[in-house]
Order: C-alpha cells, then sequence, then structure tokens
C-alpha cells in the first residue's frame, strides 16, 4: 500500500535509479518524479517505469511531491539541500542519501524557515564500484543497513515514517546523531578505504612484475581502491576532520604493532593477529 | 605420462594432501608415499586413492623416492629439510612449499653433502584460509603461481624438471633467488595481512555496534586476517626482516597522503586515490 503520494527522486545515478526501481516494485507511491541535470539523461528516464515524469526545473518536481530524495553527487547534496529546504512546505519530509552527514544536516537546518519541510539525514549504506544509472538495480538495498541522522528536536514521527520508507525497501536501520554518524564511517568505511588505496598506491610504485606474484588476498585487501577517485576524494574531503582523526588512532596500534615485530615481541605480535582474525570472523562473510 | 618414480610427500595438511590428489589425478608419477608425525592421520592418508604407502619413519619414505616434497607448516620446513638433505642421495629432487625462502635455502645448502640430491625451493602461491587435509582440492593450484628458487649454481636442468611438475598442475612458474623471493613477498603477501590483521586488530578496540554500519568493503579489506594467527605468526617470524623494511616503506607513503588530508592538498590526494585504483584494475578481478 502507497505510504506517500509523490516521491521526487533528485538526481538518477546509480543510487536514485535504483531507489526509484525499489519504490516503484513495491508500490511504496503513486507517482515517482525525476529531478536531473542532463536533459538527454532525463529522457530515457521517460522511458522507464519507474519515472512517470522527469523534468530539469526542480520547482515543477517540488511541487505536490511528499517525499523528496537527494541523490545527487555527495559534493552537490549540501547545496541542493540548502536549496530545497526553503521552498518545501509543512508535512514534506526531504532526505538524501550522502555518505557523509555533518555538513549536510546543518546546511539543512541553516535553509529552513518556519514553514519548511523536515529534513532528516539518511545513508543507506548500499553501492558498488560502478555508478551509474545503467548499473541500477531494485535490489540494492536488500539486507543493507541504512543510518538515519534525525536532528535532536526532529519530531519522532517524521523519523517513524523514513524508517518505514528505507524498511519496506529491505534495509535495517540504524539511528545515530550526524556527528557520530560521520565518526563511525570514518572508521568502518573511509579508514579501509584510505588503506586499500595506500597499499594499492605503494605497490604501484614497484617493479610490476611483482604483481605476478600475488593472489586472492591482495586483490581483495585492494578491491575498494578501484572505487571512482574523484568521487571519493569529495566523500574524503567532507569528513576530512573525522577521517584524519581515524587514520592518526589507527596508526598509533599499527606502529605498535610494528615493534612487536622489528624487536621479534612474538607473543603480542601473535595476539595482534589473533585479535585481528578475532574480528574479522565476526563480521561473517557477507553477501 | 608419468614423470617421476615415486614422490615423496611430507606432512598431508591442506598443500600437502591437495598436491598428492593432483599428482595422482594427472598421473605424474607411479606411486605416491607420505611421511606424516601422526599414525591416526596417516591411518586416514592410507584410505585415500591418492596414497600408496604412509608411514612415520622418514627412512622408509624417502627410500626410493625421486621427488621429495617438504609440506610440513612452515616454521619445521626448514628443520625438516636439514634433516632430509644428507640423506638423499644423487639424482633425487628436493623442494618444498614454504612461503618464506630464503633461510630454508640456506639451510638445504649447509646441510647437503657431495653425494645429496639437489634442493630447490617452491612457493606455489595457493591456499586458503582454511587448513587441514579435509579441505584438500586437485584445483587447488590451477592458474596461480608458483615461484621457484634455485641456488646460483642449481643445474638448469632441476629447474626445468621442477618447473615441467607444477607446470602438469596447472601453475604459472616464475623464477627469482631465494632473496628476491623473500622480498616481494613481503610487499604482495605479507604487508597486505599485516595491514589487515592491523585494521581489524584496531576495530576491535572500538565500539562492537559501528560494525553493524560496516559492509562488504571493510569484510574484503580484512578478509585474510582471519588466518591462522600461528601460521601467519611463523611466516612473519620467518620473513622478519624483509618484512619490516617494506612496512617502513609503506609508512612513508601512508604518512604523506596522511599530509595530503590534513593540510586539504586535494589535488595530491586525488592523485593517490587514481594510483591506488589504477594498480587494482591492473590485478583484474581474479579467481
Amino acid at each position: 500500500m502507497p505510504i506517500f503520494e509523490q516521491v521526487a527522486i533528485l538526481g538518477p545515478g546509480l543510487l536514485g535509479a535504483s531507489l526509484a526501481m525499489a519504490v516503484r516494485e513495491r508500490k511504496i507511491c503513486e507517482r515517482i518524479v525525476v529531478w536531473g541535470r542532463k536533459e538527454e539523461r532525463l529522457e530515457s528516464c521517460r522511458a522507464k517505469p519507474w519515472c512517470d515524469f522527469a523534468d530539469r526545473d526542480l520547482q515543477k518536481i517540488l511541487f505536490g511531491s511528499d517525499l523528496i530524495v537527494c541523490c545527487t553527487p555527495v559534493d552537490s547534496i549540501r547545496e541542493m539541500v540548502g536549496e530545497i529546504m526553503p521552498r518545501t512546505v509543512k508535512d514534506v519530509l526531504v532526505t538524501d542519501v550522502g555518505s557523509v552527514k555533518e555538513s549536510i544536516c546543518r546546511e539543512a537546518r541553516e535553509a529552513s524557515t518556519e514553514e519548511s519541510g523536515t529534513f532528516v539525514g539518511s545513508h543507506p549504506m548500499a553501492g558498488s564500484e560502478k555508478s551509474g544509472m545503467e548499473f541500477a538495480s531494485a535490489d540494492l538495498f536488500l539486507g543493507r543497513t541504512c543510518i538515519l541522522t534525525p536532528d535532536e528536536d526532529c519530531p519522532d514521527e517524521k523519523v517513524k515514517r523514513l524508517t518505514e520508507f528505507w524498511g519496506l525497501l529491505g534495509m535495517k536501520i540504524q539511528v545515530e546523531s550526524p556527528c557520530r554518524h560521520d565518526e563511525i564511517v570514518a572508521n568502518v568505511s573511509h579508514l579501509p578505504h584510505f588503506l586499500a588505496s595506500s597499499l594499492g598506491q605503494y605497490l604501484s610504485k614497484r617493479p610490476k612484475e611483482w604483481m605476478e606474484a600475488s593472489g586472492q588476498g591482495l586483490r581483495d585487501t585492494t578491491r575498494i581502491a578501484q572505487g571512482d577517485a574523484g568521487l571519493w576524494l569529495e566523500i574524503m574531503k567532507a569528513n576530512q576532520s573525522k577521517l584524519s582523526d581515524s587514520l592518526d588512532h589507527w596508526t598509533k596500534s599499527l606502529e605498535e604493532a610494528k615493534e612487536f615485530l622489528r624487536k621479534g615481541e612474538w607473543e603480542n605480535l601473535e595476539k595482534f593477529l589473533a585479535d585481528g582474525a578475532h574480528l574479522r570472523k565476526s563480521l561473517g562473510s557477507g553477501k
């Protein structure tokens, strides 16, 4: 049964298009409208079963939408949200899919007026190394976690409504403050990416033929490093201070372990390896 | 067509048992004999189609073998090889499957007499997080790289013979000096493991609930960290100085990249990410 009248998807990239597909498939709303920058892209949207109307004019898209989801690249979400909030009216729910939340939520708060709708940040932790509408899939969200980041004074009912929305797409919901969210993803997502990139970058300066001796271990450890460099630059920019902190803390444990190796403190080194193995096993094999 | 009379497998673990299976399947020799420490384990070997004779008495196993492959855990290979070499006779080829080569090859050289057979180190880069005979598979070696580490004065004909052996199991052969081999694996195998462990160990000290926000990226980056801590301790011990060097060199690039982030040198950070992505893409998706 539809829980929204009209859902607006801003930015029909991998996430935006997958979201529209999933929303249609699960009959979450009556109408799906799409905003995009490029007429050519909108033209292909219009041919899809998950798009009832597409336009470059933001005003036409916002009009009549009771849920607005900003799915543009992370570096433009803040600006977009700043543009949208003053144009919304009470009862409209606005959210986004950005992977860094504090700056976006602050912008939404500052751009809102007394009459504005409610912004609640979302971070659906779904994606792929691929990008673009052509890789979209209605199942992208299935079984993944979505972190909601409401402001302290956000009405519970709005959080509940958004929880229902992502839940219908098969996501597990977690609620955190925007600041806490950014700290968590700095550690469990941006740090691993930085590390994988760093290993790849270091090895790119070594003799090419060495790579013939590499195996699945190196491939797994560096897999996420193939993500789009421009996109990841924007994510790291947006989470600069928390990622820096996380890198500093991690480097401390690393330096300790290097000392165990250098000095031959084998018991300590074995405990270090066992602790790492234990954490990894607790994550399960995943999908 | 058999290229050896009798192949001796010392240590029927994951690698040893897989090797015996593959050797039988490809009819590489007439007879396969197995040495192990535990009578119980040998008893189960005797029931397998890939084992013609199994015994705890090393002398009985060496007798009549023209290829001897030492497949015991990495920390005992050196000692085993030291024990074997003086008992072998001309024309016998001895090799191993250890993942660190310099100390093993040195031991083999020092333990050999004028009458001894020839030792050529092998490092078949095949394995799994699992260990033990029950996970053995004849296809373990297929498409993987095997690094041979002959001493400088090793007759070409011996290297050729061993190249043929591993080649028949489906492996790609690379020849390196023992020292160079250890440097390469320090960089492309032991360094990634250290790094994955370090990330896992660091996160094991953070709040447990953070892990609910982690995704496939973290799981991939830390996958190899679940390898057996005791086994990896022995590998790192055996390659202590080269792994230390590799960690120091890598840490330098890491610290540089951390500075790019901290100081907001975005162009440099993007190049760092792009270099990492490029290296990873060059590795392919692998099997």
